[in-house]
């Protein structure tokens, strides 16, 4: 059996958390006279009662967690989080029903960023609010996650990234409570960043907060139905797409520039691909937009650096209907949503580094094929891949590629057309939000599935996000068997 | 430098083959008294005198080709045999242009059975002769490359293999070439039972001959344009799927059936995967049909065996427009074309070892996720999985994913919508034939893409068939350097 003491223990500790964060939207509707305050108030006064009587019941028990309460944890923070944080969604004023309210706060919190509400611009506040915090949070749980729990865990190829933290010049890993700590105070710094240059560039304040919540953690839920692109301007969308591929990059590595370790970042095999993925496919986007579609230059550019880039870092703003761009960039955009961003960044995917690992290892099985029997060894960031972290990073791919199959022929079968079920499967996977066609693309919403399909949609969001072995690792009768 | 004079030799050899089918189609049309069959004797006579010219010049060199000979012999043998196959096509009746003809033998030899040829049900016997014909050969062929050659290349966890064709009571290997006979005159066998089929249930003795050609090859080409459709026959579609599912399973083992060893047949977890696969699939298609589409349940459950069991074996016959199946359908039908049957048939796609291969990967994975430091091995076939063949196999799992995006993203740069772009990259990789969608899908044709469009996927048809790395390991520089 399993301890689920500490589980609960910690699980406690995060709702306490949520709930501290409901009271900001309650006091932003309360301040704008809205009647959800006292829906924010109930719901955050309910789930910190929860939060704090399951720290107290559990309390005193063991403080280390083992690998499987770890992985029971994982899952579990996750799902109970967003029961709670749907519950503002339920009572407010816009009356979603619960599955609808599950989703929304499961795309918030994973940073998918698909949304089931359609007229936010007339939205209260404090729903707009606690939409983009929902997001903020998930993107620094998932940084911490990353940087904490999947590598101990090893979770696809995540093992690579176990002394990646470490500094060259200490002998000491510094501990990840404190590293966590520190990048926390990044991540908040570069969102207030975000604010500010949003707000200089014409947003109210309330808009730039939001929106700088939401574009740092490359998630994507915005204050207007119409996304980035209500805005109509060049500049809040160039300082997304500048913030945007900010999120996409390692935290672990911003840790490193603040202590002055900078050549670290500039020198890391994931940040050069991952930033020369984005140019090579807004070049690519660019000359397509230019060329085949006739737009101008000027807003070629723009718009193929905005939209390629919320797509690849999985954030899923749109400036624009990039569906009727035509079938080469509906194609190629739909491939490039699986990639994602750098591990340890907010964005999700597949990621980088494991495409690295797999075109390290390839030429090497091809080399082999020429030579079968010389010894040829794959590097990833100029140091040799374990044979276990290469077939982890490969069993991962798999696994990846076979559930997108099962999700997307589930949802053909709720009766989706064709490209509804392979573009939401995809966006649920990777975390990145709107899909692609009529229904569910940038200029869609996805209000009008059926109630099945969101909650599989929302399932596959937290498989993506807890990189697909933590939660599957649960549904094996050798996990409960002990 | 790599000695091509033994290539040159067997290529000789092979376009002498070539060259004495072309003989068949020649008679044929001259029975009738079409004034093609000038044109496949002009282009028989040609390809001999090249053929026996290769022979006479290269021969008395060494017989033992080395691994980077073989690898160059393969892929130039069905680069080389399909331009002279495309001769016919040109000069005759139907004049295509060269393009057009390659992609057809190419489609041929390669056993996809996707066509530019319109108006099959008017075109002279020579012609859908000639077709049938490619296709038996290419399928023969592919069979005799996956006992002989591919093992020793080791592609794509082919290595597998190397020992399966051992008899379990016997020392010593049958010869490969021996074997390759012994095959050879099944493979003739089942031809020849599935023409009486046929013919016994209504085709005429032509019409027979062809499908019996193509249906034992997993190869789709029909003699007309609305395919098995066209002959309107519940016993048709039934005798097709039979000879398709039997053309699917490992030829290798009915060489052991024919040697008394037939429980090797039914102990192979190849067979056994491919035929729950096949039922499983059947059974979910007759469902949706049945339930979903209210077709009358006999039909549902013919519709959904012949069609999709054409779909998973890549024959691409079609007894009716799947694609107005609905989304599941068509969704499902996508996904099942890359599966392909079992390695040592006529089938292409990915097959069925290799999915084996990865599911039993996959837990160990898992398993080593809860006990960091077990041993955990991983097994197929009662025998456990080297780490080289686990390795090759999920190397080749994600260089077709790669090629497949590549494929798609170009055609869909030709200017092609998704669904043709998408399912047309699948169909070609996979040897299937039809894509989904209005244009290439089961009631179109290819011959209205652009003609970049065309090689392009003439080459995926030749990468697919090869099992990439055969075709990929010659633009590596290393291999040039020796």
């Amino acid at each position: 059996m399993i301890d689920i003491r500490p589980i609960l223990f910690v699980i406690g500790i995060l709702l306490t958390t949520l709930a501290a964060f409901m009271f900001l939207p309650a006091l932003v509707d309360a301040a704008q006279g809205h009647p959800d305050w006292r829906v924010f108030l109930s719901a955050a006064f309910f789930t910190l009662f929860i939060g704090v009587s399951l720290v107290l019941m559990n309390r005193g028990g063991p403080v280390r967690l083992n690998i499987r309460q770890t992985f029971l944890l994982t899952t579990l923070a996750w799902v109970v989080m967003a029961a709670f944080a749907a519950l503002p969604f339920v009572f407010a004023d816009i009356e979603l029903d619960y599955g609808d309210a599950f989703f929304e706060a499961m795309s918030g919190l994973t940073t998918t960023g698909s949304t089931v509400i359609v007229g936010l611009d007339d939205a209260p506040p404090g729903i707009l609010l606690w939409r983009a915090l929902l997001q903020w949070q998930g993107g620094i749980g998932i940084i911490v996650m990353a940087i904490a729990v999947l590598p101990m865990l090893g979770i696809g190829g995540m093992a690579l990234f176990r002394t990646e933290s470490s500094d060259q010049s200490e002998k000491v890993l510094p501990r990840a409570a404190q590293m966590s700590a520190v990048i926390g105070l990044i991540y908040l710094a570069l969102s207030l960043a975000a604010a500010v240059a949003y707000w200089l560039a014409g947003m109210t304040f309330f808009e730039a907060v939001c929106h700088a919540m939401t574009t740092i953690a490359t998630a994507g839920f915005s204050t207007s139905d119409a996304s980035l692109g209500h805005f109509a301007s060049p500049a809040i969308e160039w300082i997304a797409t500048v913030f945007m591929i900010i999120g996409g990059l390692p935290f672990v590595l911003y840790f490193q520039l603040v202590r002055g370790n900078g050549e670290l970042l500039w020198r890391d095999s994931q940040t050069r691909a991952f930033l020369a993925l984005v140019l090579i496919m807004v070049g690519v986007m660019t000359g397509w937009l230019w060329l085949a579609n006739d737009t101008a230059l000027e807003i070629a550019v723009r718009h193929a650096a905005f939209n390629t880039v919320s797509v690849i870092t999985g954030t899923g703003y749109a400036s624009t209907d990039y569906n009727s761009w035509g079938g080469f960039a509906v194609t190629l955009l739909l491939f490039v949503m699986v990639v994602g961003g750098c591990t340890g960044s907010t964005t999700g995917g597949i990621k980088m580094f494991r495409f690295q690992v797999i075109c390290a290892i390839v030429p090497v099985q091809i080399r082999r094929l020429l030579l079968p029997h010389g010894i040829f060894v794959a590097h990833y960031n100029r140091k040799p891949i374990p044979d276990a972290a290469a077939d982890s990073v490969m069993s991962f791919f798999f696994l990846f590629a076979l559930i997108f199959v099962a999700v997307a022929v589930a949802l053909a079968g709720f009766g989706l057309d064709f490209m509804t079920s392979v573009s939401g499967a995809l966006t649920a996977l990777a975390n990145v939000g709107p899909g692609l066609g009529d229904v569910i693309g940038p200029a869609g919403n996805f209000a009008s599935l059926p109630d099945g399909a969101k909650w599989l949609l929302a399932a596959a969001m937290l498989l993506g996000r807890l990189e697909l072995f933590t939660v599957l690792v649960l549904f094996t009768p050798r996990f409960w068997r002990g």
